[in-house]
């Protein structure tokens, strides 16, 4: 292979990292800048591509480098474009791929995260020869990255997949998300969602809790989690509850494409099977009898620091096998 | 064009409907058999391929004829066989396609009936160019056909699409569907839900309504249209609940696949403006903000006797476009 390594971006709301990938997706070596800390594209995407080149030269130079792929919220695969990313420091549309590939000198692919991690999983991971699955990021937020025919979905914008924006509640007294509408499924089954149940559960009970030793406004998913191992009960109702959500809304996901999986993956999958064997219970119990205990739920295998280069990285792998770049 | 006929069967629990189609969608000509009448399989393929035949003959014989779609309850497109079908006589798996080729000397392909409805609105009706769009069936029940890169979406299974047994409403009020879950929108947004509605209000109200001088039990989606159409308040509002029920859901389809369009098929269609206005208003509300108003939503233009037809032979047009045939 002439042109053996492909540069991984994943770009968070916080932290950009970054690393170069080989074809059998060994992360060779990676690195990372805060991404908050630039005000201006221009200067964020310098100071981010002088840092890729550092990499870069250690390797041979850019003559071995494929292309980059890249993970970035509001990514938009069609266009180039990060679009309205409401937790990045740039306003408005963003032509990421194009500032990127006129530095660096090699084509650009980007896509959102949660689509990044769903190509990760597939090229690398759990998921590797599936052609249809559904990747679930249980992070802060809810994201997703539908898989069909061995493909990711992007519908007709480039958007597709916003599946933590589908509803569990309907109704006044569903909760308030943060894209503005109410119910989503993101305001339960994220981290954030873990952390307002228990905020809410310990405001309007008053069941006894050790989370009620800590202050209510600091409680983290984490912290509930950690009470659930110790045997607190309200904190093991917290995650049967979320488990339970994220198991029916899974129901209604499979009536839509019929995946043979649906991975989890994210920071809230730590729980491990806490949150699992609510979410299969619950998933099985509101599908359709033609899928009842039928489609795997799994946890991805990737290690976290390394999906999301691993999974923006492999972009560029899938762009070159179809002869496109 | 050397084979420049298909045969189009469109298989319904009462009539199976069936004619020869030329490449523009023309239905040459047509004719149909009861399907309830044959309990025995080999019995109704017999009659079926007969009554075909009558038709091939009359056009030149069997050699000008490419080969034969086929919409059917249940009909899977990966395996060919009908499986499981709860409103047909045959149980269990039907191998229907391996029937028909053996008897007709062709090819044979078979989906189910809504992903056939939306190969015919792709291949000659309003979504003609369209490369992602989601065709929902509003008849006796829901049924769904989802288009993404110009196909029809089968999933890992082939049962892909089942979107009518999606959720609108949840916990233990929420409507009993036939599926044997509870809320799905087929059991409100349907014919048979548009009634069950009617039947509901008039027995939980004393608002006055005509619907009142019907018997009770044999009040239809029709008469409920009727009224409306008379100016009844209750079968006005009976159709904003359900368009308002039809559209929020939508929108958590569009969250999946974000669609050029949603095309609106079957029976409930006729109703028109007092069921489309509330479908877009609910829609529109519901939606994540990148897509509000930005979702076109469409009736079918296919004439129905034929939409089914036509929608079944693009099965076999467009196997043929791919050489796999």
């Amino acid at each position: 292979m002439e042109k053996p390594y492909v540069l991984g971006i994943d770009m968070g709301g916080t932290n950009t990292k970054f690393g170069i990938v080989d074809a059998r997706g060994n992360v060779i070596n990676s690195s990372s800048i805060k991404t908050q800390k630039y005000t201006d594209i221009d200067e964020y995407c310098d100071v981010l591509c002088a840092e890729m080149m550092k990499l870069v030269d250690a390797i041979g130079g850019i003559d071995v480098v494929r292309g980059v792929g890249a993970g970035a919220p509001n990514g938009n695969y069609y266009t180039g474009n990060i679009e309205n990313a409401p937790n990045l420091p740039w306003k408005g549309i963003v032509p990421f791929s194009e500032l990127i590939s006129k530095r660096m000198g090699v084509p650009c692919r980007i896509t959102n995260d949660a689509n990044a991690a769903a190509m990760g999983e597939m090229t690398y991971g759990v998921a590797k020869g599936m052609r249809n699955f559904i990747m679930i990021t249980l992070g802060t937020g809810v994201g997703s990255g539908i898989v069909i025919d061995g493909k990711i979905v992007y519908g007709h914008d480039g958007f597709a997949g916003e599946l933590g924006h589908t509803r569990i509640e309907r109704g006044e007294n569903a909760r308030l998300c943060g894209c503005g509408q109410k119910g989503c499924i993101e305001a339960y089954a994220s981290a954030n969602g873990v952390a307002r149940t228990a905020k809410e559960w310990l405001t309007k009970s008053d069941k006894p809790s050790d989370l009620r030793k800590l202050p209510l406004d600091e409680i983290t998913s984490k912290d509930v989690f950690d009470a659930a191992m110790e045997g607190d009960e309200m904190a093991k109702e917290i995650f049967e509850y979320t488990g339970t959500l994220l198991g029916t809304m899974l129901a209604d996901f499979i009536a839509f494409s019929a995946p043979e999986a649906i991975v989890l993956f994210g920071g809230l999958t730590k729980s491990g099977d806490i949150l699992m064997q609510p979410i299969v219970r619950a998933m099985n119990e509101n599908v359709m009898p033609l899928w009842k205990n039928k489609v795997k739920v799994l946890f991805s295998t990737l290690k976290d620091s390394d999906a999301a280069i691993l999974g923006a990285s492999a972009l560029v792998w899938d762009v070159d096998a179809r002869n496109a770049m």
